[in-house]
């Protein structure tokens, strides 16, 4: 490329990196946020955690043209043509987690007797390790650093064997508590929400990875307990 | 483009556009069959469905490579752009479909006393709204066709609502059989599996009609029942 041209390229990539991680910061607030919303019931938390998934679709959106018109316009090759499909890739599935986050936010008004609701006391520590899954894969991608991301990719089977104990857990807990079955079946699709953000920052670090190396790492058998 | 480009390109698009068909083939094979599966406890089925979402994982790597490579060999421009574009954004939107197939597939061990069992009847029909839109959907991408994809999207609050309706049902039904319990929570994920899929047809349709038109359907608010 002409060295105007390498300029130009330069600002694009430096920008959809931005952009991804702004929309990395805010998927990674909302996974916080929500939970907090659902063990407290506060609600105007909840609300706007919803409000800023808006937000997180536009700006993948925005990664979506402007990956575009980096691709029709500079024509990149090899590691700056992986760099601008990574950062293409990475967005979507930022966008399903502030999805994840949305759902569980969505459920705040739909668990009763919150207090002293034992289901409810195991989700945190569950989130918390999806959580840092994702801050730990942003920081891979901001860093672009392969070791780290492969090192996150080993911590999802905590957060999948989490969740398997979390179901059993719910399913004595309805069985015994009849009257909870509505709320517990809820928390149920948040435990679900929380195993599958493990599962979408361990498929950032795949990217991440990719787009360092150029080589992918070795294919993990997707584990999705219980069934 | 040269003449000689513009033939391997089309050649490379007509190649990208047989690998995206052929994954879209096998993801509706396995909706269909993972709920056959399901009602009828076949697991030799429900294990043929697991298999195959080994065949369609392979099979979007090879879209991916394909289309960094018709990228960065061809440097496609707008229709063609948006082309290659749509291919690998679909591949991956496939690729989730098999996943909630093979989902489906994995809990058929789970279900105990299937004979009779109420809460497996409301299934099927959800499923056969959901996989026939991942089927007109296929087929709107294969006739390059904007107004069905569009049509597509209207469908998915039929399923939605469905979902909203089974959700329902599931939790009266565990509180009036509690020894239930842990089948019908099964079978909760399993409605919003099917669920997910309706969703998914509908960001295949969205991508169809972008490919198709370079602008986006207006957008819809995402329904995410019962929460």
């Amino acid at each position: 490329m002409a060295e105007h041209t390498v300029k130009a390229f330069d600002e694009d990539i430096t920008r959809l990196r931005g952009l991804v991680a702004e929309m990395g910061g805010l998927a990674e607030l909302s996974v916080a946020e929500a939970m907090d919303a659902l063990v407290t019931g506060n609600q105007d938390l909840a609300d706007g955690v919803i409000a800023r998934d808006k937000r997180i679709d536009q700006l993948e959106g925005e990664v979506d043209r402007l990956s575009v018109r980096v691709l029709a316009l500079r024509a990149p090759m090899a590691d700056d043509l992986r760099e601008v499909i990574a950062a293409l890739k990475i967005a979507g599935v930022i966008e399903r987690i502030g999805d994840y986050a949305k759902n569980i936010a969505k459920r705040v008004g739909h668990i009763e007797g919150r207090k002293r609701f034992e289901p409810l006391t195991l989700l945190p520590v569950m989130n918390e390790l999806a959580g840092d899954m994702v801050h730990d894969v942003l920081t891979a991608y901001a860093a672009r650093d392969p070791i780290a991301a492969s090192e996150i990719v080993k911590r999802d089977a905590k957060v999948d064997a989490f969740y398997d104990s979390v179901f059993r857990n719910f399913v004595s807990y309805m069985v015994e508590n009849p009257a909870t079955i509505s709320s517990v079946a809820q928390l149920m699709f948040v435990a679900r929400n929380i195993e599958r953000i493990g599962d979408h920052a361990t498929n950032i670090a795949e990217m991440v990875y990719y787009a360092a190396t150029g080589t992918y790492l070795p294919e993990r058998d997707d584990v999705i307990p219980p069934a």
